[in-house]
């Protein structure tokens, strides 16, 4: 299977890329089971690792297929499955949405900037290991515990990671740590948590060793077609401990967070979607955060077919930019 | 579905590349229907972009595989299909064949040279746009009026693209116009025009848009095992109107045209092929045009495999060099 | 169809990669028949050429897709089958093992290092035409000879080749010859020979024609749980003959050889192998031989998954350096 995104955009912001039609992605998708108790996925984007909210335009270049998922799960128990391969990152809830699946055409700023994310490097929006489409490689054990009826009380996973992101081998001795919690007090409830933990070399200076840590908090309710969904992440990147030393200049620390609503005026057939999403790159800086009004109209012609409207008002300290967005995106799944 | 293409080539030109063995196209074709209204279709080529009567020998560097079209197709009538993504352009009925189904190995040099097809840019043969596999990312609507019993009588499409080429976002603000009309006054005869006009960066001067403008008539007659086929395409490149000045400097004006005829002396198996096939990069100046006397043989073993043999004569106005060619290609599609 | 491997590595060498989690490699293929004397392939590597026993991380840096294998194979008569296309070389028995069905996760050093495929390059295990993934594009006569029962008694292929390796053009005029030969006395024995002639370009020094020559001679062994296998290759590179100049210094010989030895202690689920491999980079100099001793066992979990888990003792001649190293490895087909 696979699907594929073809995308209008207009971008009010100077010098970034013009108004124009592209090819968001296409990707194809292998998955199966085996007995019951092995699945395994392979997923491939022939549509390479250029940015979404990009910099300048790729003027011609040809951009490389790229694999993005290669895992094997085995299940022997509800309460425990393992999986090995290249993944994506358990942390966060929009993070762990795919691509194909999501609310608004573009993620909040948060995860792009924190989850490793492909975001704006310009304006700061880029994970201090680049842009790894939210993935990792490494082992994860999950499961979930506490049988109410038909669903479970608590979901958890635990992963070892490289930590120097996708297609690539790991850059240091160092293994990374990611665990996440999820428990549902009511049947459409959710309430997690997300830490992450790990020693990786940054792409603005690639021959060091540096902390990378990562927290979350997230809630999402599903009721009839309503749906909210809000998330917390801070994240602080350099090798002094921000307890210790509050001030030190070699710490960076960005936070973020985001509240959505969404409503189906037609069932399964017209969403609307509203969300509030906002960034601080540096909370030591004063004069630089970014919030973003963002508006989306989902029509879904059939169960493969929808047609996505993305308007975003955002409005960022510092030198007045006009950098508003709309987008039109047609979406197929096959 | 997809196919494969092996090659053993040998051209004269020196300097060029050696005779030898290559795979020419293996492309993975993901095409489907649904709900009867919709289509879609991902096509990737895993040979990248390496020219077919290319420049040097590329030395072992490897090719970057690359998607070819990926586009989502909506027909809620006969006389209206919409059309969205990157698509072939609808500009000469050469361009729309696709290449597993071309009557001889090598398109024509004026379809080469001027609808961004691969071609020999040292001998002129390249578009002011670069090799775009003839296509674009863009909008299109298009639709067949007028039934005569089981046939149309009208084709149309119009094109609203990027003017960029595929796998890349825009360059410029403006997009471009394509538009096309084919008409069948019998069954089996076809007659058209297509007008392309668009601005555009050109490979040779990237930072600034120029006017990018074809035109091109065409015939086709099909009748029992005999088929001809013959085009007339004109462009011009550059800013200045060629009306108003004719004699401007900064203004290209290109042209070529080919005739062709193919008969099949054992029905659906064994074809034989000829054609002329005439090209002058630049109507200004003289000594420069290119004459190809081409001659193919087609054998079909199944509806799958076929082996296709190209033999062609080349004449070149100016300095006399030796630059014929045989191909052998044996095709196999699944 | 396709496969995945996923590969814990831990590596003591000083200098090279790091212990790490990484994807080896994640595949797709296209296999069919028609018509009962056609067969097409298509082979995809979604990892690009990285080194599996590499140099220095790479660092972030996108891997290419690559095409592996495209061929077309026509089958009249069991005595003759011609391949088109791009193929594995038919030489050396491991070299023709598929990489799924590898009893050691690593290929032997003499395999690596003279039959084009990837290995070390900075310890000489890398072949003077670059890695090919032992591959190469051409033309392929095979079949088998002297039906006994079930089972024919010899089997043979001829190969002309470019000789420059895979997804590239030819880069000089004369193609490569390489030719095998296998008889089987009894049943579960087989013993072959197979010899490579050619002129190649090397990666060393790529503007001048240099002979490329291989031969090789092998056995194996099939019986019950047991399988033993032994090979021994011998190559060089340079224009001058061996046998007129042997002390020619613009000639260099490579040779050696593996013996190997698998038993089944859990029949079908649970196999240990044990190898012997030695290889001398240049027998013209001394304290340069290496030999590894290599451990494995295999899990195979069902028919699509298994587990492979290898310890290589390392003693390579020279200054003291601690190389050896672990691996396990997930495998998933599909």
């Amino acid at each position: 299977s696979g699907y594929t995104q073809a995308v209008w955009q207009s971008f009010s912001h100077p010098g970034k890329f013009y108004d124009g039609f592209s090819i968001k992605r296409a990707r194809l998708d292998f998955q199966g089971h085996f007995a019951s108790q092995f699945d395994y996925r392979l997923l491939f984007d022939f549509v390479g690792s250029s940015g979404a909210s990009g910099t300048a335009p790729t003027g011609g270049a040809l951009i490389s297929p790229t694999l993005i998922e290669a895992y094997v799960t085995y299940k022997p128990f509800h309460f425990l499955h393992l999986k090995a391969g290249q993944m994506i990152l358990a942390f966060s809830q929009e993070n762990m949405t795919q691509d194909r699946n999501l609310d608004l055409i573009e993620r909040s700023q948060v995860v792009n900037a924190l989850v490793a994310r492909k975001g704006d490097a310009a304006g700061g929006l880029v994970d201090s290991i680049g842009n790894q489409n939210g993935r990792d490689i490494g082992l994860q054990a999950s499961g979930s515990l506490i049988r109410k009826q038909d669903t479970y009380f608590l979901d958890y996973s635990v992963q070892l990671l490289n930590g120097a992101g996708i297609n690539t081998l790991d850059n240091n001795q160092s293994k990374d740590l990611d665990a996440r919690l999820v428990i549902h007090p009511l049947k459409f409830l959710s309430i997690g948590g997300s830490y992450y933990n790990g020693n990786d070399r940054f792409t603005s200076s690639p021959t060091k060793d540096q902390k990378r840590i990562r927290w979350g908090t997230e809630l999402a309710l599903n009721y009839s077609g309503l749906s909210l969904k809000g998330e917390y992440i801070r994240g602080q990147e350099g090798n002094s401990s921000q307890v210790n030393h509050p001030g030190d200049a070699g710490l960076t620390v960005h936070e973020g967070w985001y509240g959505q609503a969404a409503y189906f005026f037609l069932p399964r057939r017209l969403q609307a979607v509203f969300r509030y999403d906002y960034y601080d790159p540096n909370t030591a800086k004063t004069q630089n955060r970014s919030t973003y009004y963002d508006l989306g109209m989902n029509y879904f012609f059939n169960v493969w077919t929808k047609l996505q409207v993305y308007y975003s008002l955002r409005d960022q300290q510092g030198p007045a930019i006009n950098n508003n967005m709309f987008e039109a995106q047609l979406q197929l799944a096959f």
